[in-house]
């Protein structure tokens, strides 16, 4: 297999995709877009991936966008890592139901902080927007405590991408005006993911840029 | 198997599922959940699904929410139905990287008409959020006839779940304010659908509620 290439930013969703890549061993490269520079908006960046944003993964297939695209390419081209049940249709629908949560509904409910001017151009409306996420993104994090994450991890004691792309969420709960000690189980599965030294190699290299 | 189950509603995104059911020939039956009573926040809905929202499919190993998982699972259960390449990882990432993009952008820059009190408590931003939506959703739609829809189909000759929930989203168009005839390639593809017999057996069964 060739070479992939992640494209990724600082603080962005994509640090899901790139803790996956790391924990299977995919031989990849990654790129840091710098958002500060709106480079995302670039014509070189929107050849590759005409919707401006994060992440993208090129392979020798093709460009794959979207986390749980990108995420269930992955657990499929590692079986062997185990991140995902995907031979077994119900129990990887589970699966997809919680990344499609985080991304349909946890990560809206804060893009509503930074990303208001996508839904609306009144600044006073995008004010009431920012005002809301703490309140919207607690309610999230309340239902992932108490209905959907069953400890340690999200499957129990099955290590999936699904922690991945929860850790990714919740690295934004400070910036969202939401205490994570709230939510006991959330924290202690942040601690413990913060300590892994997977995920200290990726966050050092997205932060060195 | 035992009979399975699918919540839905009118207008509601549940559409997709409900004519993946139909097609793949499942043993199954619809409830109609009634937003106008509000029968989606009922304590006996809310048991089935906590998240208020359709739709949920109940199946005999447990109950499935979000679209994304539910059409997963719709084709990895029934493969000889061949609405999605579920064995080819690069492939199947295709088919849910356009789930993704529907489910959690232009879903969402539609609900921006409705639920605008999903994001703002404040009316004139929640008055606000509407203006923005036949731009928003434009925009979507403007990708998707350029870059993501091939032509006939989704991806090309083949008809997969994709098809379905591209279908159930442009029947939102007229109410987003958005000319569906600014998109040739999806306006001939919700024609083609309207005509499908299995498409009008779905709708018959959800307008009979």
């Amino acid at each position: 297999m060739k070479k992939i290439i992640l494209y990724t930013a600082k603080n962005a969703c994509s640090l899901a995709s790139h803790i996956a890549l790391e924990q299977v061993g995919a031989d990849y490269e990654v790129r840091v877009l710098d958002f500060s520079t709106n480079q995302q908006r670039s014509p070189d960046y929107l050849w590759i991936n005409p919707k401006g944003r994060v992440p993208a993964l090129i392979t020798e297939q093709g460009i794959i966008t979207e986390t749980p695209a990108i995420l269930a390419f992955i657990c499929q081209t590692w079986p062997a890592a185990n991140l995902a049940p995907v031979q077994e249709p119900f129990a990887f629908a589970k699966v997809q139901e919680f990344i499609s949560y985080l991304c349909s509904t946890v990560h809206v409910a804060h893009a509503h902080l930074y990303r208001g001017s996508r839904w609306a151009d009144d600044p006073a409306a995008i004010e009431a927007m920012k005002k809301k996420v703490p309140q919207t993104v607690g309610e999230c994090f309340a239902l992932i405590e108490q209905e959907l994450l069953k400890g340690p991890w999200v499957f129990g004691e099955s290590y999936t991408v699904c922690d991945m792309y929860l850790y990714t969420v919740c690295q934004w709960l400070e910036a969202d005006g939401v205490d994570i000690q709230s939510f006991p189980k959330v924290a202690a599965l942040r601690q413990r993911m913060s300590a892994d030294p997977v995920v200290s190699r990726v966050l050092a290299r997205v932060a060195a840029g």
